[in-house]
């Protein structure tokens, strides 16, 4: 292998990063970007260059900013779940540091000082470079690998892998306990929040035929809950309904639109101007020439009495066999979401309703049997794609090498000879295909996870990065490692689980480069694309020139959305275990996780005062799940180390057996300790006083779908005497 | 080895059942036993002899009111625990008799078609009798064992595992409905329970200074259930007190004693008769000598204004940081003891609260971190103890046969060389030796349960059950199965777990003989002295003559206790994972099986019906426990069938893999659905109708522990006052 494609790929990343972070630098000072790179702030309606100015002006001010805002800035700007994120990256940081500080200064004179390192830093050959001490060839076979078999200096590695395994314990105790009263405090706030008075009730068992639903629902928890029972809202099947509805929404978007682009055609020389027409049929390609803004009138004057139809029907006749139940306080809404109501465990399951705006209205309804079901087949398609998709990356690690690319794909030979592209190229071509390759994924694991019959975007969102996080580990680190006697490797695990770890300690060692150069990449150009946020900002401004005519289309195509946690945390916790596991065998590479997580922090931090808009607020329920897999990739280093030094035959890697023990406990103990108010709202929390007394009516209103939500407040009795069919009678009670 | 052994063995123990069944329809006629056979109706104030007299006149009338006893009538007389075991009873006769019902006439048939059968039945040689036909030789290489490798008709005998699968599902699927619904009928009952009105709260926070335990509970829940929280009672440390108490307690009864005692010597010949004496010294042998009553009554008058001292003192210095909240409603206390209280989890922790009568009230006020450290030492020594009673029981299989025994101990030649005496202790000498064995632990076990931390007796038996289960199965079955190679088996075991199931399949057939003869004389032998109350004739008989002077004194010799599931669920879980994994193996043990549950169903609901009293009620919260285990019997079996069967060359036998997955499936199911009822109380059964107003001044008195329960009710409230320190104050709000 030629030895300086690690060093090249790692500077190509540090020289694109500076070039990225100048072109942030100078294109966030120009007011016409401020929608791409202050877009929190206007929606908050802060000035970004005003108040905070004198930051913003100066090229080094964002970080500034970004580390003089304090935990409530963030919680302001972007929510619990931003907040949590950060101290996720804050932890990692803090773990990989506390490593580094040990494990650089002790671990490498002790493998230094008895091995080539020696030779070439003492009695260096005058045809080696500086660059080259620092290379391919050092790093593969550094440290540890360098030292011989028993030797008892690899108690220095025995004890660096208590030390990283402590440190992590305390970090990860610390900050559970630091995001449970962060999450603590947002939920005992005095503002009133509809969903902390409702509760999701689900299979609902049929009604007698005399009762809709509703009314069944409404008797139900009127008489175990004669207190403190507000109202009922039935589920109602809007698919119809909220397809005309989107119909509606289309024609009033065009009709303003048209009348843009009309007044735009008036203010040119001819004043009448020239009225906007497109055509009826596919795409607007073929069929009759319409009058758009006259079209548009008519066709939502067609639809509405439609839309009245089909609330109305929605209402009364499509009621599914799910419910929110509203209480009036909190600690009654808590209390119930907890207790078990029904006998059997298949009817009236309850459960704490998600916020209105992230509910997922098709998966309420799910029966229990049909979700276990569906959750069981999902997991079963995710298990597929987790093993199969090690075959292309199998695939990409063959090829990985240039002259085998050349060989197989000739006419590439012009270019890929050049050796300044050769360079480049052998560098970085497995970890482009690499990213490429993940990029396909999310999506999909996203729409598996909706399909699984989870009611709120937060927790599918929850659910998508777990699925996500075994598919990098298994794939990108286990897949990737193991690389081509992956198919034997698999052969082996079936027979013998604990095999896998002793493969990936035989094999680790030799793919240091890949991995020193994927974090390099993910670092440095990962980061750098996101904080010049250039795709959001080519997009925005090709729009803005060619498509959007109205405020309101320009201001769809600047809205941030969401921090993406279903791809970000898997890619973190990747380089995590990746990290964790290369620590000791060559400890060189801490820095760059640190420097990730760092600048992971910094970056994160700014855009969430600055850039992302939160659009629901799961007050920190990620927080156990990442615990979960940081102990997970913690475990899986105790374990591959077991490996790499009983592979030294040194028969005292048993003693690091009850690390492995001991993550299990300190899993078991902090899930005990924390979980349940992460599961559940503590009653101490519920029973917090309200600076105000809440609205029900509005808690109720909050919770009607957009498609059904009544013109006027007033007709929101309306709404719900149309899912009885008791209140023309006398009522039940 | 000698063939008639098995038979003589089977035999005998028939002839042991059948002189037992004769003695206890002679003993059980007379009236002076009606004690012993007849306390629960005699404790329920009903006449043995009378009414339902007819019955037990006849000979067999005990078995026709066994039958005809309904379930209500048994939950009347034993509660639900007892009903719940009686279901267990039928549920494992019926799955055995349906196994039976087509193992029996289908898979002997197959097997003995081309084997030693035909000859044995066919042309037969006229040197060997009948019974040898059945015998030995027989058994151990029945069915199974004879077909060739690889032949076809093994087909039958995977159907054959499959049937008992599918039967098994389906009863216990059945019997986790009833039991289900004969828990929540017995828990919406309108009869008022102390404990449907409490909570049991631990891990109460250390207060502020100025305010005890008991202030600052009540303030917490006051503020979190302003309108349910009825009061508080701290539990207190009421060792001393207890102390003192039962020596009053002691006192008293000895003065009862020693009045009856001189009131019998007056009716002798001299008038005043003879003033009862003791010691005073160790055990009354030494020490000054001196007048019973008169010691007795100066002994209780020193005591009782201690006693008074120490309640005080037990009341407002000694309380501990746990305590029992009552509520006034069933549904409020239902849905607080649900709902998580504190934020962080290890501070009020809430439960259900067990009944009065089972509190065990050391155990209330441990830590969690102290309840967690407890259970993990418990599980520590409950492994130990299972993995090295190993040693012992391979001791004993290895000494099994008699003429090793006559080796080691030349002088039982006179006794053991005669030729039945040799027979029956060849029969029984190994079965004897197991069940003198077994006898030891239970007791061991129940205390290690309790020094967990357990908040109630019914939950100990629970814990101590699941125990010894582990121990059965492991050392009993799977032990005596691989008998002596157990060490080198378990070599293999912690190599290759699987493996085990492979070990016992090789060594199962074997060992057919001498788990024959351990069923029968479970069977036979152990109900035949379960009916026949031998023991607890004797001693109370003995009791009455030497011991018992008053009224009080005779009562206590016979009130019979619970019904001891700790120990008696174990050893039919036993004999289900034996006659389950040698139903296909040697159908002929399933009669036996049968026989088993159908006498144990019989006598069970006999003993229920007329002899044990319970002392507390869970409920059927034994059900899920031995759910779960039925399930791991079943789980066991299907394993050692797929060794079996492949160690036939027959590798069709991976179809049978898929049932160990469904089991997994259907304990899965069954739990998700059944047990949140059986761990909670829902709030449908909680929220139903009292008949009466509930007196909550009885209800709070129920839980006061009878050494510091007030003379009179209304110094109750003195009781309270003396917990609180603000009571003296204004009323903290």
């Amino acid at each position: 292998m030629d030895i300086p494609s690690f060093v090249t790929s790692i500077l190509t990343s540090l020289a694109v990063f500076v070039v990225l972070v100048l072109v942030f630098t100078w294109l966030s000072r120009r007011p016409g970007n401020a929608t791409v790179y202050y877009p929190s702030l206007l929606l908050r309606g802060l000035d970004p260059w005003e108040g905070r100015g004198r930051g913003t002006r100066s090229p080094v001010g964002w970080i500034r900013q970004a580390f003089t805002a304090s935990e409530p800035d963030v919680v302001a700007a972007g929510g619990v779940d931003a907040a949590v994120y950060l101290v996720f990256l804050s932890s990692m940081f803090a773990i990989l540091a506390f490593a580094g500080i040990v494990l650089l200064p002790v671990l490498l004179p002790i493998a230094g000082t008895d091995n080539a390192l020696e030779d070439s830093t003492g009695r260096m050959p005058p045809n080696v470079t500086h660059f080259e001490i620092l290379s391919l060839a050092n790093i593969e076979t550094f440290v540890l690998s360098e030292l011989p078999d028993c030797n008892h200096r690899l108690w220095a590695f025995i004890s660096a892998v208590y030390w990283v395994s402590f440190v992590t314990y305390f970090i990860l105790w610390r900050s559970y306990k630091h995001v449970s009263n962060l999450r603590a405090a947002a939920r005992s706030t005095s503002g009133v929040k509809p969903q902390e008075f409702a509760m999701l009730v689900r299979d609902v068992p049929i009604p007698p035929p005399d009762q809709t639903i509703k009314d069944s629902v409404d008797s139900y928890f009127r008489a175990l809950h004669p207190d403190t029972f507000y109202k009922a809202m039935v589920v109602t099947d809007i698919t119809k309904a909220d397809k005309i509805f989107q119909e509606i929404e289309g024609h009033k978007r065009k009709i303003a639109h048209a009348e843009a682009v009309y007044a735009e055609s008036k203010t040119a020389n001819r004043s009448e101007g020239t009225r906007p027409t497109h055509k009826t049929g596919f795409l607007g390609l073929i069929g009759k020439k319409v009058d758009t803004i006259e079209y548009c009138n008519e066709q939502i004057k067609d639809f509405l009495p439609k839309l009245e139809d089909e609330r109305k029907s929605a209402l009364s006749e499509k009621q599914q066999r799910a419910a929110f139940v509203f209480f009036n306080s909190r600690a009654a809404a808590a209390s119930a979401s907890q207790t078990l109501h029904a006998q059997m465990f298949d009817e009236w399951t309850v459960a704490e309703a998600p916020e209105p705006r992230e509910v997922i209205w098709a998966n309420l309804p799910r029966k229990i049997y049909d979700r276990h079901t569906r959750q069981t087949v999902v997991y079963l398609i995710v298990f597929v794609t987790v093993a199969f998709y090690m075959i292309p990356i199998t695939a990409i690690s063959a090829v990985t090498t240039l002259e085998k690319l050349r060989e197989k794909l000739p006419f590439l030979k012009v270019v890929v000879d050049q050796p300044f592209v050769k360079t480049v190229l052998q560098a970085y071509l497995p970890q482009i295909a690499l990213i490429v390759f993940l990029a396909v994924l999310p999506t999909l694991l996203v729409s598996l996870s909706k399909s699984e019959g989870i009611p709120s975007q937060s927790h599918v969102v929850r659910a998508a990065s777990g699925k996500y996080f075994y598919f990098i580990v298994f794939n990108v680190f286990i897949g990737y490692a193991i690389g081509s006697s992956l198919f034997s490797a698999l052969e082996k695990v079936i027979k013998n689980p604990p095999g896998i770890f002793m493969t990936l300690a035989t094999r680790l060692p030799g793919n240091a480069t890949f991995f020193f150069t994927f974090v390099a990449l993910r670092c440095f150009v990962g980061y750098g694309l996101e904080l010049s946020r250039l795709v959001p900002l080519i997009i925005f401004h090709l729009k803005r020139k060619y498509q959007c005519k109205t405020e309101e289309e320009v201001r769809a195509a600047w809205v941030p959305g969401n921090l993406r946690y279903n791809t970000r945390v898997p890619n973190d916790m990747l380089i995590v275990t990746i990290v964790l596991c290369y620590s000791v065998i060559t400890p060189l590479i801490l820095p760059f996780g640190v420097a990730y997580f760092a600048l992971g922090w910094l970056i994160a931090k700014n855009q969430v005062l600055r850039v992302y808009v939160p659009s629901y607020e799961s007050n920190g329920r990620m927080w156990p799940h990442m615990h979960t897999r940081i102990i997970a990739a913690l475990m899986i280093y105790q374990a591959t180390m077991i490996g790499i030094i009983s592979l030294k035959k040194f028969y005292y890697s048993t003693i690091l057996a009850p690390l492995l023990v001991i993550s299990l406990i300190f899993a078991h103990t902090c899930h005990a300790r924390f979980y349940p108010a992460f599961a559940k709202t503590p009653l101490e929390v519920a029973s917090q006083q309200l600076k105000e007394t809440p609205n029900m009516s509005a808690i109720y209103t909050a919770y009607i779908p957009p498609c059904l939500k009544p013109d006027k407040l007033q007709d929101v009795q309306v709404f719900e005497d149309a899912q009885s069919r008791t209140t023309s009678r006398a009522p039940s009670f």
